[in-house]
């Protein structure tokens, strides 16, 4: 089931190192996590990005889950560019047939 | 009344510490805020949230209010998580009686 | 036409500057920028202020266009403030007549 | 003593709206601000100002203190600019003699 | 080998979630990721993290690792607040002996 | 002479666009833009961003070069990745032989 294997995802086991972060009074490390995206993800992607990018940074930080903290937001395609370029005009352009 | 009791609230003295600032050049300061909060907050506490955070801006920082610009971001319950969990999976998880 | 006039002004051409960027391996100077705007802007503006922020970017750092990305995020007015009054209570106050 | 100010500054009494957010569930209501500052801020300030955002949040929208957390941003005199003048580039030209 | 291990983290398998993703243009998903961290990490923690990170991401979203860009930004303890105490606050207190 | 230039630079003319946003009450559009660069830019570079993105927005947008502010984070090589690997990895990477 979905649900129950985020459950345990989010989880980090108590690594060694973590142990010495917590002896140099690091524990308090913060990670506080803003990610950009194009509108549209669905439920399911949003949790279980939370759960992997949360479990990716305890490991890799040896902090405890809990002090991780992640905002999502969402930019629409007029909202987000590449090279001066936004989303929905690079979008509008390749829908274009080639001859044109 | 409300609005007149806001129109105090943003106002701050003249504190020495203020005027200490501005000799020093300090008086630039700044202070741009953002704040993130999930969705859901009135227009009231939206307007109250503002007036109360600028005023304690302005008199810990001893800087001008008219200095002081706050931009509110807000997060669904999907788009917000704390140790891998969205609030939306959160409050899901809660609603579920104990025995299951 | 406006979409080729767009097209054209997010192209920097190689300044003698961005040469010498590359040379001390800035090239992959990545400028990320997040722009706050209040909601309302049409798609027209939001690609003209993407191609020029582009081009200003790339002109004044010697950056290629490919690097440089623009998120937008836009505010109601009751979510952006100066001097602890939002724009919409701003906007309401001075709608009020003068003897009020 | 300036420590236990700071102390009872950031409790927020428990007040009736609180409760009546806790009943609505908007209890993790996540403040999380960012706040960009000129450099050169004492310690001092910075141990108010977090105090008194604090309070001012979670008076205003009824939330636990416990759950505002703060980070501070400072930006140098080149890396801040109102209408297109860094605070260093206006700094100069503010000590420049009125006559040149 | 550590690097090499790295090298290899950060490569997502096309996933069939990635080729559904292609097909409804959602490709373009650019994941721009702004990580706030306590000053003190290591490089060799950086590097890990920002793997790690992309790794999560990558598989979770089904994009492309090359479409995932991480900044970080790192705050001194008083540069970030719980409660309103800063990080330098809250570990000068615990530092006092329990009867004072 | 260079600063002369800037001044001419950052003051957009009064154009029928923004003529027509005041109209309408647009004229408090506080586009606030936060740029993240590689660490290393010149003084010289930082002011002459400033100004052409000052100017960029305001012309494309129709505001009034006052309302716009520009706020710059610089991030170390070890604090941008791309695709999992950071720019100092990336770059230690390039230096190595071929044949290793």
């Amino acid at each position: 089931m979905r649900a129950s294997r985020n459950w345990a995802t989010y989880r980090c086991v108590s690594s060694p190192e973590r142990r010495i972060a917590k002896k140099n009074g690091k524990e308090e490390s913060m990670p506080i996590i803003e990610m950009h995206l194009m509108t549209g993800r669905s439920v399911e992607q949003k949790r279980a990005v939370a759960a992997a990018i949360t479990d990716a940074v305890c490991n890799a930080l040896g902090v405890k889950a809990e002090t991780v903290r992640i905002l999502v937001t969402e930019h629409g395609s007029e909202d987000f560019s590449v090279a001066g370029v936004t989303a929905g005009l690079r979008s509008e352009r390749q829908q274009v047939p080639e001859g044109i």
